[in-house]
């Protein structure tokens, strides 16, 4: 095998391993999402912890930010980050309804993966937006991989908390 | 550069993205944990929900599971997965006191780190101990890397629990 071929390889099975990740966690938002109605969605996680709302419109603001971060497009949904990014839940902010954020959703894993799907293996060891190229000559870990690795984890976090609003099940 | 270099460099990077994730993982559960007394601990994260204890057991069980899977060793606490992955909380399963889990955790986690150090790029590259060789030739994405990389999601996941076992402060 040729050496360029070699690098490639190597590079495409990491890929693999953290969009494997990324697509899972959202799956399983998706999958807990449809499952719950929308005053459900509107509950608290737990008594005096944020809402299943503030949750998911928090998730959709990063996944939005990706978008950005990534160099596939400007945002979508700016107006998130005011009500759930820089303020608490209980802000009086203005926000949209659950169910416009199930659209939102929707509408920003599509962009996510349509972005995804223009990626070649080595695209994604370049330098994200947030990084300078200084910086990133020292760090080489600051690349755009890295960032959907740091949201896969960033989800699950919150995940665990949005389990918390499904019916309480044996076990 | 040599092409073996850029091959070991290209896997360092990954390696770096990944142990990096999962040693803030550990120590954003440390921080948590050592925030917290043991009656903190011992509380259920929410109404009718996982307690601190079990939450912190499992995660002991499933790091104790690594070592393993990883080829550093043996197991340390088997004893624990009856009680915290195997039955749900609430089990009749005798099970160690908080105090005694915060050593497990520090034990299991120095374990970690010194299987971690005897890893050169490459090997976090091989094979775990639960996929088959036949597999892994179709599958190189099942590597040790990936272990870690799956772990540290969980970890997260349960993070996102146990975070509502500290008083709430604003925002």
């Amino acid at each position: 095998m040729e050496t360029s071929n070699i690098i490639e390889q190597t590079r495409s099975v990491m890929v693999k391993m953290v969009t494997d990740a990324w697509l899972a966690q959202n799956d399983r938002i998706d999958k807990l999402v449809g499952s719950l109605t929308d005053e459900q969605i509107a509950a608290r996680t737990a008594p005096d912890r944020n809402t299943g709302t503030y949750i998911f419109g928090h998730l959709i603001a990063v996944s939005d930010r990706i978008v950005e971060a990534l160099g596939w497009g400007g945002r979508s949904y700016p107006e998130l980050d005011e009500p759930f990014l820089f303020k608490p839940d209980g802000s009086d902010l203005p926000r949209p309804s659950v169910s416009q954020l199930r659209e939102y959703w929707t509408n920003v894993n599509k962009t996510i993966s349509a972005g995804m799907a223009t990626m070649q293996p080595a695209d994604w060891f370049t330098r994200h937006s947030t990084v300078s190229a200084e910086d990133f000559e020292k760090e080489p870990h600051r690349n755009k991989l890295n960032i959907l690795l740091s949201r896969s984890i960033h989800t699950s976090n919150h995940l665990g908390q949005l389990t918390y609003l499904k019916e309480k099940q044996e076990g």
